[in-house]
């Protein structure tokens, strides 16, 4: 396909019939040219094809494909490797059924729990996010599919999430929304990027020129296509002007006020070109790319869904070691979820498993088990009773509780952090006859754990597991599998503790980010609150003991990279995984700064006894913060903290090290910074001690703090005033001038 | 005086010119016309008037004059009627020195408890502050002296206050900031008002038309003068257009700008004689209501300020009820703020006491004494050493501790709730050797109490008590008098808890009120925060039960009035008085809304056994909030909890009553609000399940969450997509239409 001789061929309605899909899940082919459609579809844990365009059965009425783990759970491997191994089996289904482009991954934030599509987004933290969201996309385009990492940007809620404008300040969504987008477009360089329904700061993003030309394009090089996400293009002649390549769906909405712009002038040749040549880039990139795939082994790509389910699995609480059962135990398992499995989010992710593992079963092959469901849709009470008299006397009782459908899915938030009455009814009940309780927690995200965790002895996290989840949540609990996974993002003490819990969602107009940066356990560590259980927490059944940190240097320049090594040993009886963490700590800063920044992690796998040595790298950009009157990232000279730990919360080793940016980053002193300010700064010390000892202000006088607090400015103005003569005022105002002017000039 | 004809007698030049000061306290007279010129001085808690013009001496060479306990102490009173006797006290003293205005009282909030003015001011709520605000006002103002309440208004922070711009959303403004200013202009009228130093959204306040001619002069009638605060006039001849009528301090900075500016015609004669006139106006008051005051009863003046002291006095702790001590007892007196009385702050409120009372010889009055100074303003350890030899075998330890007054002043923030290492380090020595520590706090706001609450069995919050300080806080330990005090601001449990620490002070440019509404007690009731004492506690020596609590109404319109009636009885052995405060909780609202909110209280004395009926009215007012779509405060429907309690935790009483306001408040719903929206709501359901059955969705769908999210707008666009009939499209469009069309026609 030779692109620029397409585009010299091609009319200019042709040209804007190419800028919107053909249909719901196409792309507009063009007979004349030998342009074909290609496919986009969704989602981001597993292929989601539709038959038909019924809009009730478009996403029931689906093609079977293997259903990972969902994106919350991917995260809680943190395992580089094993997300791209599961991106490649996703590929290699897209090859087979004709996939051009999957939707997909979701890189967006989690301000709040009650986000509700946080089960399709990795974590609260963005340096992690765009970790994982780099391996995914490598893992799918090494498979010759496109994806389109979404929803950029600032798309953090499902509230009103197609009118409202995200108000979030330019730092914040540097540092925490459009970090995981820039990294992996940088790193991975994903076909297609997806924007959101939303504006941001009073703009949609279908129309935004700031962000999709300006930052997307211009500034991070992206070379693919912009498509909207589904109905998001409002303002259509500027998403055509302002860097939306493509509408989605089909057909499209905007060709007749696009062609009425274009003959007035207000989209030139450049635009519509540059649009179709991103197009056709895509387009040609699935035809090279295309592979005869003659058929699936839905068995192998089984075992690869259950190896992420495994590791995806955090162990919140083993007390007494309950953990892992005895093979042949007696056991009640308990919770209509071990029969009928919750594996998947609702909303555009939502998919026909090819295969799909029933925990019960999967259970009852390590164990003597009884089952009773326990609780149904409505209020069961000869359920629960039923339930308690098969937990009596058993060994150990499994009790699977969770979020219903209708409590997650994509379309709207949550309205808190429970489970349904009737499994915390269930789990209160149960261990009243049974001390050896064990909660199996099937959500895509955060619930309110608190609420019965004193109850029980066990607590696993199996999030919404995938197809394979019943075997991985079976292999977890009987030991034939170590827990390795950690949380990735923090479950509170209470709602009401989290960061956003007053400006989420906002109204229909307008949703604040008044938290700034402190997201996540940047919140919780600032405002010094307990949590439940904290990022980048999991139990395993070893213990890993850290020891040796060593810095290749205890200074750091621009462009230099420093070598974290530490040794990590497992001291238990049992081979196991796990995730060591690295977070920077900025000791002193000019901007108010999160306590620690996550900045390297590495899963390390150990027998029992063994040691490895990890080596995690850090760099200049691992340093800085995005200094908003420079207009970039950039390094503020002076100490930071290297701490090495198995949570955020768990910091087990620190080492000092000191930078030396070449580049002041603090904002120049001017005439309206306080005369403590200016005392403060080491930049020009001697001027205002000048202006003191010309005053003649003692210390100890009560109007000293009322000088201090002054800007230069005002006190210049108030010499008069206060009866100095012409010529001391003069001296003083000459004495500022000179600082200024030499300030000004560098 | 006639001011109209006065005015008429002007020249241009002379009307400029009375437009600022005529010196750094004086306005500027006009021999020509006999226009004289009146003192405006310092400040909110007691008259300091400056000898000379030296910058450095300005606020310590000063005339005697009764310095009573700083504002927040005197709202720690909760006595309307004890403040407006001290209101009128200082107007005495004031018609003395021949002042005409003094400067106070403060009226700003307490956004956060590092606020270095915090102590200058009444409260954490605005409605508390409103009324004691209205109280000192007219207890001023019925002695002829003329008040400036100020800084109007957003100015909650020293740092960069004379540049930085507030920046608060209309709601937050009008309930919580701007609140006490409408209080106490509508029900005092104060003669003048003081624009504060900082910006609002971005606009001066000495300039900002919004605030200045619009709310507070138009919509509230403000028919007084509003002067600068010293200096804060920046933008010249936009503070003259825009309501700001005098600038001080003089000589004034404007008067050449103004001219040219009346040359151009941007300022009209209008304009220029509005400002003119109220400046004579009030010059009119000061003569008219000039009383002969020949000499002060400084004996007399110094019991008053003693009786608001000892009801200022809030008792935190008193473990095993070790207070009130046996008088004749043998006590070690520890800490040199009992001998050198902390009883003010720094800054332009800071004055010369006419007498001075020492805690020390106070205590010798009732007690067997030893004297330990225990710190220094350097380390000290031989005065510990002594400090706890003096208390071990003694039969109690008062140590007095506190801020020093370099920690609590006007002209910067404080940089954290802590006292002085060596204030704690004496608590805890001293704890080790005697078990019967009593800790006496002399602070203007809130200090970090539980870095050794554990330690003590007493704990006495004293604030800046005055001048008669000294034998207010021997009263209270003694016995003399029941302490009666409450705290208005929250002590929280760690300073990182408090509502605006992410967001405190901002930068230069900006702060950014982000907490919205939830300041204080709304924000740890909002987040569900354990503090250490909250909003409204206070302990006795004795004990009050609460009973029949009786609403006049279980329903309420516009216009009506609730009376709340409640039975308080003093069920312990000693007279006492108890502060009976009402909040009022909204149960459902369709805005956030704070948990409960203070509406009313009364302080009410009870003997041992006695039984006292108090009543509180509640009007319209008191239910609502500002409702921003509208620009005013009214009432949304539904139900609300009047709740009754002796703190904002420690709620005795509740009952129910059901409001039924005129207007639906509501936003009315567009085709920008999702389905769910229009779902949920009861103006219109009958048109969206008609568009569900139109469309075919199965609620069990996975697409149906989606739907939900949608606007109706968005819902319009995809039916193409669908494949719906056209036919059917049109129908959906026309139902829409026609409910929009009603909804706007009303």
């Amino acid at each position: 396909m030779n692109i620029e001789e397409l585009i010299s061929k091609m009319t200019v309605e042709e040209k804007i019939s190419l800028l919107a899909g053909g249909s719901f899940w196409n792309t507009q082919p063009i007979e004349r040219l030998n342009i074909p459609a290609i496919i986009l579809t969704d989602g981001p844990h597993g292929l989601r094809l539709s038959i038909g365009t019924d809009p009730g059965e478009m996403l029931s009425n689906t093609q079977p494909a293997t259903a990972f783990p969902i994106e919350s759970a991917m995260a809680a491997t943190w395992n580089e490797q094993l997300i791209r191994e599961l991106g490649a089996t996703i590929a290699e289904e897209c090859q087979y059924y004709d996939v051009g482009i999957i939707l997909g991954p979701g890189m967006n934030g989690k301000r709040s729990p009650l986000g509700g599509r946080n089960f399709e987004y990795f974590s609260e933290d963005p340096y992690l996010t765009g970790k994982l969201g780099t391996a995914l996309v490598k893992g799918i385009q090494e498979g010759g599919i496109g994806t389109s990492i979404k929803h950029f940007v600032a798309n953090e809620q499902e509230s009103n999430r197609m009118v409202v404008s995200s108000e979030v300040d330019e730092r914040t969504l540097r540092e925490l929304y459009m970090l995981p987008f820039e990294m992996v477009v940088k790193e991975a360089e994903p076909w297609t990027v997806m924007c959101s329904y939303n504006k941001v700061n009073g703009t949609h993003m279908a129309n935004n020129n700031k962000y999709l030309n300006g930052i997307l394009k211009q500034e991070w090089g992206f070379e693919g296509l912009v498509m909207s996400d589904w109905g998001a293009v409002v303002d259509k002649v500027p998403s055509v002007q302002y860097g939306l390549d493509l509408e989605m769906p089909g057909p499209g909405t905007r060709n007749a006020e696009v062609m009425e712009a274009y003959r007035n002038n207000q989209i030139t040749d450049e635009q519509l070109d540059d649009h179709v040549r991103r197009i056709l880039k895509v387009i040609r990139k699935v035809l090279e790319q295309k592979r005869e795939v003659s058929s699936i082994d839905v068995e192998q790509h089984h075992a690869i869904a259950r190896k992420v389910a495994e590791e995806a699995i955090v162990l919140l609480k083993n007390e007494a070691a309950i953990l892992p059962l005895a093979k042949q135990a007696k056991v009640a398992v308990l919770g209509k979820f071990a029969e009928v499995p919750r594996f998947q989010g609702g909303g555009s992710s939502h998919m026909n498993p090819a295969l799909l593992d029933s925990p019960l079963d999967e259970i009852a092959k390590f164990a003597q088990t009884v089952y009773g469901a326990g609780y149904d849709e409505i209020d069961n009470e000869e359920l629960l009773k039923e339930a308690c008299e098969l937990a009596a006397g058993q060994d150990a009782v499994i009790i699977f509780v969770g979020t219903t459908e209708i409590i997650e899915s994509e379309g709207y938030d949550r309205a808190d952090l429970s489970i349904p009455c009737s499994h915390t009814q269930l789990i209160e009940e149960v261990s009243k006859v049974n001390p050896n309780v064990i909660v199996v927690v099937n959500s895509g995200s955060v619930t309110d754990i608190g609420a019965y965790e004193s109850q029980v002895k066990g607590i696993v996290q199996a999030w919404l597991p995938g197809q394979a989840g019943g075997s991985a949540i079976a292999n977890i609990l009987f030991g034939e599998v170590n827990p390795s996974g950690k949380l990735t993002e923090t479950f509170p003490l209470a709602l009401e503790h989290n960061p956003s819990y007053l400006s989420f969602p906002g109204n229909i107009n307008q949703v604040k980010y008044s938290e700034s940066i402190f997201v996540g356990y940047r919140y919780y560590d600032a405002k010094k609150l307990d949590v439940k259980y904290p990022f980048g927490f999991g139990l395993s059944y070893t213990e890993f003991e850290y020891s040796n940190l060593y810095l290749s240097s205890n200074s750091l320049k621009d462009s230099e990279v420093l070598k974290v090594t530490v040794d990590v040993k497992n001291v238990g009886s049992r081979a196991g995984k796990e995730v060591v963490q690295v977070y920077v700590r900025d000791v002193k800063s000019s901007v108010m700064k999160a306590d620690k920044e996550l900045k390297g992690f590495t899963k390390v796998e150990l027998a029992p006894g063994e040691t490895k040595s990890v080596q995690i790298e850090l760099n200049e950009r691992d340093f800085s913060h995005y200094v908003e009157h420079l207009g970039k990232f950039a390094v503020e000279s002076g100490e930071f903290q290297i701490l090495v730990g198995a949570s955020s919360r768990d910091i087990r080793l620190a080492e000092t090290i000191v930078f030396t940016a070449s580049e002041d980053v603090r904002e120049p002193l001017t005439l309206l910074h306080s005369l403590q300010e200016w005392l403060k700064d080491d930049r020009n010390t001697d001027v205002v001690h000048s202006l003191i000892c010309q005053m003649k202000i003692d210390e100890h006088s009560p109007m000293y703090p009322i000088f201090l607090g002054m800007p230069i400015r005002t006190i210049l103005n108030f010499l008069p005033s206060f009866g100095y003569p012409q010529e001391v005022i003069e001296q003083i105002h000459e004495m500022f001038g000179i600082v200024l002017a030499v300030r000004e000039n560098g």
